[in-house]
This record gives C-alpha cells, structure tokens and sequence, in this order.
C-alpha cells in the first residue's frame, strides 16, 4: 500500500482580488503562507515523511511548498518542478475580476467558463503579453505545447501524461510523494484516481493549504481518500473556492 | 567563457548569537533573508539568468537561494541539494558561543579553530546528539562519510569531488550555475580555483548574501572574481565575519 499527499496552493493574490489567474505567475498573500505553513504543520503531527516532492513551474504552488517543508523541518528534500502541474489556463480571462465577469455575463456563463469540463474559455491572441511563448520557464516546449486556453478536460489531458511518465512510477518505486499543485491539476488527478464523471467533477471543490492523502492499492487504485484537519474547516474553505464566481 | 556565482547565505540565528554552527541547521534572521533578497536583486540588477542551481542541506543556504531566486524570478529553476557544500563540521563546538570561547580558551586558540587550515577542532562524540548520524537527510551516507569535526583541509577534501563530478562537467556542458552556500564550503571552492595557498586562506573572509561572480575560461581557470554590489559595504561585511571570534 502506498500513500500520496497533494496540497493546493494556499491563497493567492488573485485569488484574494478574485481575478481568474491560469498561468499568471502570482504569488501567496500572508493568509496564503500561513495555511501554507498549516498544512505542513497538520502533516508533520500526522507523523508523514516524504522521499520526494513535486510541484509546478508557478510561484504559489513552489512557495505552498517551501513553507510547508519549513514545517516539516524537510527543507533539504528534493524537490522536481514539472509544468504538466501547472494551473489550468484561464485563456483570455487571465487578469480579469471574476465578479466582474458574473455581472457582464451572468453567474451561469462564469460558471460555464470555471467548471464546464469541455468548454474552454475564450483563448488569448499568441501575441497577447499575458500568454507565455516568450517566458523562459517555457523555454524548452514546442508553441504548441504552450495553451492559449484550457478546459478542465485539457488540463486533464496535460496532467495525465505527467502521472503515467514520473509520478506513478516515482510512487510504484517505493518513494513518498508530496505534490503541490492547483485547484484544477489536483482536480484532474482526483478526477482520474477516483474515477469522477466528466459531469461529477463540476461539484468537486479543492480548498487551499489543506492536505489531501490518498491512500492506495499495489494498482494505484485509491482504497481511501481524506483531508487533514478539522473536518468543518476544510468544508468551508471547499465552499469558499465555490462562490468566488458569482456576482 | 563561462560564469559562476556563488552567494554566502544570509546572516543565520546563529551568526547573530555569534554560536559556532557548522552542520546544525539554523535558520535566517530577518536581517538574513533581507541580505539573500538583496543578493537576488544585485543579480537581477545585474541582468544575471541561471539554468540550474546547488545549494547545500542546510536550510540557511537553502532559504538564502528560495528568496534570491524569488526576487529573480526564478522559483521554478532546478535546484539541486549536495550535503558536500554544507559548512564546514565545527565537531564539538557546534552550539557554543565564539566570544565566550575566546575568552576562556583565547582569542589566539578560537583563531586557530576558525582558521587553521588543518587543525580541526575537537571532536564530537558518535553519540552526542548535535551530531547527524541519526538524521535522515544523511541516511544514504555511510557513518564514517558523516564527519565529527572538520579542518577546513577536511572540508575541502569533500567539497572538492563535489566540484569535479558535478559542478565543473555541469559549467562545461554550458549551464549557467547559482550557488548558495556557506563561508567554509565557498572558501574551499575559491582556494581552488584561485590557487589561494594554505596559509593565504586564512585571512579570506567570505560576506553574506552578496553574489560573488567567477569569470573562468575554457579550462575553468578564473579570468576575473568580483563581488556584485557597493565595494565599501562588501569590505564591511567580510570585516564583520572576520571578528565574530574576539572575545
């Protein structure tokens, strides 16, 4: 039996200006490093230790995880950055003010655009400065490797591939992961492990900073799945992240 | 041509107790991580870019690195961690007060211990528990790999093959390397380089958190060694290191 712990990201600053983020390289706001700093805390009175620790190429998901390791006293573990765990991108709705956006399209358009597992948002101009075909962290994709926009299915489609090639391997070869990622990378591995319909995903929220630990078989097939913490507090905070689309 | 910077991490807890620290791992004061984010914005400044870095196990070098790449930009670079830059083992005077040492052994004796080039000081007991022969970062070393105290000959007699298997073919291979690390490991990286004899060391003290660039030729000899930043306050900060052991 192996274990699995993926964290997301704590708050971010757009997250706490309600703007849709995608791959915009944002950072934590001081609530965001202290449940950062929780969930690693959470983690090490749970007793976890760790072989290995993944995350994304995006700084709210690299610094959840410097701060949770600072708690863990495990700032020393190898750490791989890998942009299949990047956010799903937000297209050409990156900046803009979720709100906003309810107001001008109604809650059930935004809604569409953060939920729907097949439809994209409207994609950004390749030659938009938000989009990231000159970032350096990129560098070494093809363009078209590089999303202008992404539906939940796309992100899955991404993320698989990094499960399959690194991180079941990693986990069948006996090391203890930790991953630190985003609401809709850990969404398409939670959707992909527990075998969520395209439908069903839509309602499954993932809170900040707060620790996920799969428990699984000699397969990979999950026997159990748990938040750490206190139950009601990680209720709210999974609410919390379902409201920030309306009006 | 290539370029190689390495950065002493910013003032420690320890550094500020004015506490021979060697392998404990102690964290950065405030002033610590202001000197590491000053370190980032020089390089920055400077229009440094880096491909991979190294630090040690030690989270004084580790967080100097996070918060120099932050204010780089570069969270998402590789970061690769090697217990042989760690400082230099201070065996059984980790923990202990440099000045009061001085004043019951004498400014001359600490002198001896901070800077011979090979008298270590006295050694640590296997089973003391300042020593690390039960903490897992070193789990994969053999005991005897682990060291009780150290000259700082030992120090470069382990920093050294990290130099040549890892560092140098990755210079060579063309990757642009940042390394945080700690006064006795750089200054046995910059005893090397520069050919600096055992008698000359004595005297090179290393400030922290300001980035020191080698310029090195073909073979890796260096062609230049400047500290980025303001010459008068790099001058102060190497004066302030040099007297940590006065009674």
């Amino acid at each position: 039996m192996y274990k699995l712990v993926l964290i997301r990201h704590g708050e971010s600053t757009w997250n706490l200006e309600n703007r849709f983020t995608g791959w915009t390289d944002v950072g934590l706001t001081p609530t965001g490093v202290a449940q950062a700093q929780e969930g690693g805390r959470l983690l090490k009175a749970a007793g976890f230790e760790f072989d290995v620790c993944y995350t994304s190429v995006l700084k709210r998901a690299i610094w959840t995880l410097w701060h949770a390791l600072e708690e863990l006293d495990r700032t020393w573990l190898p750490i791989v950055n890998d942009w299949r765990l990047n956010e799903r991108h937000y297209g050409a709705l990156q900046g803009l003010n979720k709100a906003d956006m309810a107001r001008e399209y109604g809650d059930e358009q935004v809604l569409v655009w953060r939920r729907s597992y097949d439809t994209p948002p409207p994609a950004l101009d390749p030659g938009d400065p938000r989009g990231q075909r000159q970032d350096p962290r990129y560098a070494q994709l093809a363009p078209e490797q590089i999303p202008l926009t992404e539906c939940l299915k796309d992100t899955v489609e991404r993320v698989l591939p990094c499960w399959n090639e690194v991180l079941a391997p990693a986990i069948r070869s006996g090391q203890r992961l930790l991953i630190s990622a985003h609401g809709n990378s850990i969404r398409a591995l939670v959707k992909y492990l527990d075998g969520i319909s395209d439908a069903d995903i839509v309602g499954l929220n993932i809170p900040n900073g707060v620790p996920l630990v799969y428990e699984l078989d000699a397969d990979l097939k999950p026997i159990r799945r748990e938040y750490l913490g206190d139950p009601e507090a990680v209720a709210r905070a999974a609410a919390a992240v379902a409201n920030q689309g309306r009006a």
